[in-house]
């Protein structure tokens, strides 16, 4: 859509023919759709995530801002009040959040709880009228991924994964590389991410928290990184788990490698662990390479191609993500990186813990 | 040794009692020991490598040069005679080859042929009473490389496997950070090797010449990566092969990956191709990790750590080579590359194809 014709959507809108043309939106703070006002989120979760990565960004951002919280510390929710001007009939904690739905000062909520929460929230958020964006992994299955389809498609309200590197240039630029085939066919990529994990109480090693370890937290990256570098969903994988410390990594995932068959012919092999650091995307093509690195962290990405260093801009991530859905909204665009993309990735997750259990490959 | 106990050494070989001294050595030119006059090499096979890599080398060398050579083509044997000056008495064809065992001008014969030659070819230097180099992979077979072993060990000659880069800085650097846990233990290794092969009707393509496609050919540098990377021997592969162009790769291998374990609970993840490119070696430890890219070609190789750039000297990898093998023949020491050496690499290639015939776990 161009500058104009989006310009001319929005004075649709203006003039109040919004919700007979645009069926799929509610709530939405009408300000908004004026074009001056931004879209107010809430931020639900306030862990180091939302503290250090959203709240910063929404700052930075051009068509939101935090406008909410949702938290179940009481001195969070003081600190935050003042330190983001926060209007207290904006502040819930998890008992009080389902009175967001009369809340019109409010157009998103930011599911940023751990990932067993994510189901329920997402859910709560969508019956409760406002749009959705939640952390990845969506879910910790495939069965709550489709159920948290299913609520935000029947309460009208549009939902979108955490998944920032959709608006990332370098992330941009490997996707243009491998699915155009600016290089020929790609024939194999390679996709890692993986850290050395810190302390041993936290909710990530925790199965009925997180749902899985690395490979449900950073492994996603990697499955995303070969499904939008071919640009193809996989059809088989083959798996192998290791644990090289299983003390601490007693209920969850600790290393885990993988590798995919695409339709085309193109394969990957992919890694994830919590026992040190990994990061890095290579789309190897009939006639040249590209390699991001690294490829899935906050930023500065770096990439280069066969051709040379790559020399694109380093933006925040989160505040581009946010932007990009709240455009989203405004233009009544799903986005590119909508439920149906989270719930393909945990398709894959659950196919490589289940090759891991059986030691074959399974069909995805 | 150091330069002084090597001076002595020679000295006491230079004195006549070199014989009973050092009894594996056998049939170097008397003139060699006296560390004035190079060792003579014979080089067999004139394709690409003896001709633009091998022969190159040996005028850079400083302790062994290019004497001899071996090849079925005459056009070739005059072209090479007068381009490097040899002796005709030092020039065979592949019925001639055996009576090198008669030329005291011929210290060692570097085998360079296609791999199914390297058996035959390695015990006939050998039964001529001639220290070996054999380009990798050493042979097709465990077998073949125990009786190539077997017959060196028999005639008290050296055999050493034309594995360049275990003279080569950035690699030496890479197995001292692995194998001194300079990062703290080895966690995870990366290895990947692998070309868009060109010519179809080359001999790489063809089992009977090749015993195996990019597996053999590159994916051994891969192999060898992750021994050198842990300094361990792996206990257990899984592999799985794919072919994106299953008309040009019907007799051999076109892309494997292959996982490894050791025994410390490191593991490898590896990949080797003729579909594309691909070149790289990632050492993941507890503390911080070492990369090599290029890692595997013929220079320059480039790395770095999670401490930054390494800057260390390029080198000619083969002069490097050759010229360690001629200090192992004067200080008779085996050779850090030797036939066990080679023998490791295709136990583990031997497993891997196993693992994909299986597809399961294979005990190496």
């Amino acid at each position: 859509m161009t500058t104009v014709s989006r310009r001319k959507f929005l004075s649709r809108i203006g003039a109040g023919t919004a919700l007979l043309s645009v069926p799929s939106i509610t709530s939405l703070s009408s300000d908004f759709f004026q074009g001056e006002k931004k879209l107010n989120i809430a931020l639900v979760g306030l862990g180091y995530y939302s503290e250090f990565k959203l709240a910063t960004a929404l700052q930075e951002t051009k068509h939101c801002q935090l406008a909410g919280i949702v938290t179940g510390t009481a001195a969070k929710a003081e600190k935050w009040k003042k330190q983001y001007n926060l209007s207290e009939k904006n502040i819930y904690n998890y008992q009080t959040f389902d009175r967001i739905a009369d809340n019109k000062a409010i157009d998103v909520v930011y599911v940023a709880l751990p990932n067993s929460m994510h189901h329920e929230f997402v859910i709560r958020a969508a019956k409760a009228g406002k749009h959705v964006i939640c952390e990845k992994p969506m879910a910790v299955s495939v069965k709550e991924c489709q159920e948290m389809i299913d609520a935000c498609n029947k309460a009208k309200v549009k939902l979108a994964i955490g998944y920032r590197l959709h608006s990332e240039p370098y992330t941009q630029e490997a996707m243009r590389v491998g699915q155009q085939q600016v290089f020929g066919k790609v024939k194999i990529v390679e996709s890692s991410m993986g850290f050395k994990i810190g302390d041993p109480t936290q909710w990530r090693l925790k199965k009925s928290m997180a749902g899985g370890g690395a490979m449900m937290d950073v492994g996603v990256y990697a499955i995303q990184a070969a499904r939008y570098s071919t640009g193809e969903e996989p059809l088989y994988v083959t798996a192998q788990e290791f644990k090289t410390d299983p003390v601490k990594f007693k209920e969850v995932d600790e290393t885990i490698f993988w590798q995919l068959e695409f339709p085309s012919g193109a394969v990957a092999n992919s890694q994830t662990t919590y026992a040190s650091s990994m990061e890095r995307l290579f789309i190897s093509a009939e006639n040249g390479w590209l390699e991001l690195r690294p490829a899935f962290g906050y930023g500065p990405i770096k990439g280069r191609t066969s051709q040379g260093e790559l020399n694109l801009p380093n933006v925040n991530h989160q505040a581009m993500q946010m932007d990009d859905f709240a455009l989203c909204l405004k233009e009544n665009r799903e986005s590119p990186v909508n439920g149906e993309e989270g719930l393909k990735d945990l398709k894959v997750v659950e196919a490589i813990y289940k090759a891991i259990a059986t030691g074959g490959k399974v069909k995805i």
